[in-house]
């Protein structure tokens, strides 16, 4: 088996910085070691069949994005980002481990919903891959699927208070499906909007004439979001089912959260990049239809709001748990452009696997949140959330050899045109700098990303049979 | 170098544990392996000069127990435990790293203090030691004096609400005092009780002929804890200074800590066992003056308030950060005795140096607490909150090589008697019961306990220079 | 016209009380009089036609319980009160006007049936009445009548986010009335319970053989209550409606509600007697099928949990708006026995009009309520809050002559069997004991109730056309 | 006895607005009628010796000003308003009742300095007046004392948290007042901002060079008040003292006080004009020496800040009880110019005694507080809060007949230059423009201010014994 040693770098925690070296054999960290330890008779940076040299660099645990939707059928057409092309970009991002959702519409089995995902991926990944299941149909099926998913690896199931008619479930479903999940002790997802009244003002605003992207923001307004996710809380608080709020915009829905999890209660808060950078007056607001490319729900919020302060302070205080990308990119041409004269029409979603570690690496230049705190939203938390650790997230011995060494002194432009490696003809975040480089990946310790080279494989990738969540309260 | 291996464990952090193998070269931690793991090119059980099985045990960083009062001068007598009985005693309890308190008295020099200090723990201690500084007297020496002391490795500054007349400073004192460490960078600590009211409440109380140490209590209610933990909390937002608030024992003033927390403010909050634990109805007010064993403050609250069941709340979302014993032993004999008659005579102070992993981990075995949690709020935070990072606090390659291996299979009994190595003549948690056992205590590499022997020795513990506290927000 | 003279008593208002004479000329208050005054140049007491000596006791406005359920058709019956017993009831009980509430259901036009229950009102009322109107079900046509309905004096409208399959409406139908509401500037008023999720806890209940009404309380928890209170109040601050969320039971709920109000939104909190005397364990768990007399929704609470402490003191607070009866009577024989073996059909309803001021009346002899208080939530703010004052709910010139001699010396049992005026087959109250008494009842300047003689008619009472609520902030 | 007839006006009272003739009989309501009442046997338009047409206008009740400072001395030198003075400027402006504080230094026998109260305002006043009483050293005589001055008629006490070495209470000190307080049931009034911290942050302030009148503001931040308020309420909490914070001018302080509030402690908070409408850029930070005018204790807050939307909200609310002007009115020459060069040596007031009633019409007018509200924080619920209900703050029967016809499509400019009668050279509020007018002023009977002319006398008012505080929860 290959021998690799990473040597001279900073290996970041959760809980800190320290000098080390790394030993890796096959797939697997093998060691952790003081730098210049000879104690153990061998001079590793002579022997090691892989050398890298990490000194003045961080090496960290390779990014963990606990949502991504890869070739998500939606609004009648699909993600441009295919299995292969997507983990692809992400292991040039530095993220190495994905988990995407399953999705079951009415009258599948959930099990064969899973079967049918398995399929699209096995064989295409460029790095590792779990699932998380969306139930489209609670039922008497679909509840007792659940069991069985959690005992195959998928521990988490994903339910949605928006889009009436498509994945909906009624409150008497949620209730339903979270006492399953309670039972199970597996984690219960929700993408929380009112979807319901939300659809009565998206009407309204057609109705009205307000046909541009920028009226998906204002349809969806903060209430909407904030009552839903207090709506989630509850059923949960009633239920005991640990809840997993996705995609976190609004500062009064975190504010729900946070006063949940004051409380004891286990609710988790995931944000995602877009909203902490990006905002309906400027990107959702665009001219022309330009905006299109900014469509995403729950929608970015108002910059004179001050949602973007107030969730990175959640991000600092630890009641925003993970930052996750909900990587679900649409081209303008032919997708987005589906709703050119009616913003109802438009795909929603944002493509991003590619740029986290970057975006929140660059949170950390701007004093925003640690070091330590980046590697923790960013992988060792959602590792822990979503049942992976310690094989994921973390720098430790007996850990899949993940890794990435980050250039602080490097830098990354996300440049017009074609800059990324994602399937999408834009990028959501054209014309960022950030001041760092994401230099070396590992996937299971095979270098699949050096030198501004790709050196992975589809197919490297495998799937990640995930156990319960391991951060509960 | 005496080389040593602890194999077959399982390695706790504060985000998760894993089976590892620890090879200790010297004082230092060089390498953490996973088990098996053959590639170094050494067998290392077999070339070990030290071999531990830590098969079915956990192994985990030494215990970094915050606040202790050794030898501390108080109330017309001296704490029971020198730096030799004492940190014996943590070391026996699987505590390897205290920090103790300096105490400045109105018209000393702070460096003088910390000199003074120097003599009455160098060559005494068995396992390692930092100073806080206790500011007696706030004023512009003293103030000046706070960089030099940082730049000794003194980074902690601790002042009192309470007290009148001996420790007490002023608002207008903690405003100057909070202005220098927020320039520093340094951690102001603050013992929160509104001082000068309770010594009214104190002067009633005796005057109605109120003088059993249950009255201890009465003549603190929560009210001036919380009244206290908030000033210092406003004084603190003001000037910027990092705060900690030390052994809180009341939820109400936990609550305060918690919504600064949330605010974003670098607020933290310290309790201790006895709080967990002991109660107002149980402990002081015992028969006759037997509740002196249990007069501390902040003091022992109603079990009937609730507030024991909202610590361990706090604890488990984290906005308790540090659990620590605020060991400040007291004999009943001729000590205690003083307050016979007079409860306001009886020195304040309960001994628990010894008894803190313990006691902790029995919150892990009913279920309060995550193992994780254990060693986080015990271990880690604590190393991290006062600086010593990761060279004390962790299991990792380059820390010292302060290590636990403790059994959760085990059994200690705090028994009737003299069953602990504290000097005191009872024990505060006499009858408890715990469903773990230290059975081995590394301290910078050497075994200082094991099997039930003490094999360490005075003058091995010392000196740790601390660096600002890493744990800011 | 008659002249009615009441001297000697102790008028109360909702900000104090005094000694005041009260002349009422017909229908009306004409003068409101220092005691004794002759610069008038006529003696009262002489001329009057009716003199009412009032000395000792307390005079104030009468009563206004705005929320009561005549003849309602419910769950396959009738309540069992008809305007005329009910309405006589009311006048025994010291309340001269009710506000009932019109059921529109799918199909009907909001205007027929306001007509239909103008024609059982019509010349049966021993008080005056208002309506407020039930949407059954909202959409383009019920929307445009509001605003006929408030032309025509029916101010306020009520929903039901509980009853899925009979008065519930959607988030989305929510949404549309309270935007039409708030363009109006008319209450709307919400029944806030989950009724959705609720309805599977029930069948849940049911399957599991849990079929006594105890099982009620139990599947209705105060979860329930909370999100929806939440969810009322966040599409009400989305519409700019003012919201009035009624018989609120669960302090949680009213949490919500506390919080809105101090945030400066307009929503009011009503509660009713049953939820600040009653219990799920008392009343809802009595033996056998008895606990179907308790039967209502939101249900009654646990005792243990706290919640009637908590109204008390949010009616204290001011964050209980009113306190009103939710009166909607079913006899035990033929009606609440249709639910034998089953709860959930058991006819949810207490009725309770005419004990109202009574047992507010106690709250004040207890400590828990001012007097003042007990005039301002009974009479002054509903007549406020639902568009009737200064007509009702003041003694002042120019309002109507409803008045109330009350002796807070006399006593008021509420005995076992038939020792009231409604309609049932038992009391809700049996047992309780007031010390307090209902002397005297003027309507519109007519003695109807006094002596203990009931000299009213049916027909007497008028329906009030009402203003818009004028108690918003 | 003179008759005097009001015909014509809206009364308007704390509960709602009504047509009503007021019929006075000396110095006392008679009567309130139903315009147009004729059988009482008398055409009162045509016998009463003094008839009063207010139709168009608002009758309310004389404006209740509860924090004035007349000839109060302070810092070397004295209020500029006499007893005589101050009260006439107080009857132009609608206010016929104010309460002033007596002073006691230490060394002072209470009762000795009500005496001297009463020398000075005695044969001195246009309209009643009622005394605080200041304790300016609390020990056991001075609490004796308390129960003394209750029983005269003083039954609210006033401690400051600032001013250190003059008026400054320690917290112990306040403690047992609050004690007294509480055991009496009188009223316990609070300045609130932490003295004793704010002098050090003078002291560096005026060390660093920052002398001007900006600086006061800046040197007494939010945070002193919050804090300060805070430790008040919890002080009460602990003691049951009823606790009146005076002159709130931080949003944050009176979040203390909602919350409190919220939790059924009987807590108020009184704010100023000033802190609606002026602040710390505008006035105080005025070129050169100007914004000394407005150098006032607790200061004018940072418009950016938020905190006049807030006081709008909290006194919409209720959460702000009363306004009252903390009339103090310095002059410029010879007074305020003793500061020059150095903040803290500027005389701490603003006079606006005057100004009260119509500056908070303006607030009607602008829709930010209700016609009832107007009436209820300025006349109704002062004189609730202050024991002096119905005698004062109500039109009723019985009541003072201290009476303002106020016309609001009147006009009054307080124009640069002298436009207004209190005794000083300038005024704060120069330039406002108010819609809405005092036409006319009734003092117990008699017309002191009438077109635009006074009409009023020295010794007129008279002193009020006050009760007890009628306004607790």
């Amino acid at each position: 088996m290959t021998l690799t040693f990473i040597h001279g770098g900073t290996v970041v925690s959760a809980t800190g910085s320290q000098l080390l070296d790394v030993l890796v054999d096959g797939e697997t960290i093998a060691a952790v070691l003081q730098p210049g330890t000879t104690t153990l008779g061998a001079d590793l940076a002579a022997t090691a069949d892989v050398v890298l040299d990490a000194t003045g660099k961080y090496v960290i645990p390779g990014g963990v994005d606990g949502h991504t939707h890869m070739q998500m059928p939606f609004g009648g057409t699909e993600a441009s980002d295919t299995f292969e092309t997507g983990t692809r970009a992400a292991a040039w991002g530095g993220t190495t481990t994905i988990v995407d959702f399953v999705v079951q519409t009415p009258g599948e089995r959930l099990q064969d919903t899973l079967g049918a995902w398995h399929r699209k991926a096995d064989g295409k990944c460029a790095v590792d891959y779990g699932f998380h299941q969306i139930i489209g149909e609670v039922n008497d099926e679909s509840l007792k699927g659940m069991s069985e998913l959690v005992s195959e690896g998928v521990t988490s199931f994903k339910l949605f208070m928006a889009y009436p008619g498509v994945f909906y479930s009624t409150d008497g479903q949620i209730l339903r499906a979270m006492q399953a999940a309670g039972d199970l002790g597996a984690l219960l997802m929700m993408h929380a909007e009112n979807g319901i009244a939300i659809d009565v003002l998206v009407e309204q605003a057609i109705a009205r004439g307000d046909t541009a992207p920028y009226f998906h923001g204002t349809s969806r307004p903060w209430q909407m979001e904030e009552e839903a996710t207090h709506r989630a809380i509850m059923l949960a608080q009633l239920t005991g089912a640990p809840l997993y709020v996705v995609h976190v915009s609004a500062k009064q829905a975190l504010e729900q959260i946070a006063t949940a999890r004051g409380n004891g209660q286990n609710v988790f808060g995931e944000t995602c990049p877009q909203y902490l950078y990006l905002s309906l007056e400027e990107q959702l607001g665009a001219p022309g239809f330009e905006g299109a490319k900014w469509v995403c729900s729950t929608p970015l919020r108002a910059r004179a709001e001050g949602h973007q302060d107030e969730l990175w302070r959640y991000l600092r205080t630890g009641d925003v748990t993970t930052v996750s990308t909900d990587h679900c990119p649409f081209c303008m041409k032919d997708q987005k452009e589906m709703g050119v004269g009616d913003f109802s029409k438009i795909p929603n979603g944002i493509g991003g696997v590619e740029h986290r570690m970057d975006l929140m690496f660059q949170g950390v230049k701007s004093g925003r949140i640690s070091l330590e705190r980046w590697v923790e939203v960013c992988c060792t938390t959602p590792a822990r959330m979503f049942g992976m650790y310690p094989r994921k997230g973390v720098i430790s011995p007996g850990a899949d050899a993940d890794i990435v060494v980050y250039d602080p002194n490097g830098h990354t432009s996300i440049g017009l045109g074609k800059t990324h490696h994602m399937n999408m003809d834009y990028s959501a975040y054209e014309g960022f700098e950030i001041d760092g480089h994401v230099d070396t990946v590992l996937s299971r310790g095979r270098v699949i990303v050096d030198a501004g080279e790709y050196r992975g494989s589809a197919g490297h990738g495998r799937f990640v049979k995930r156990a319960l969540s391991q951060n509960l309260i």
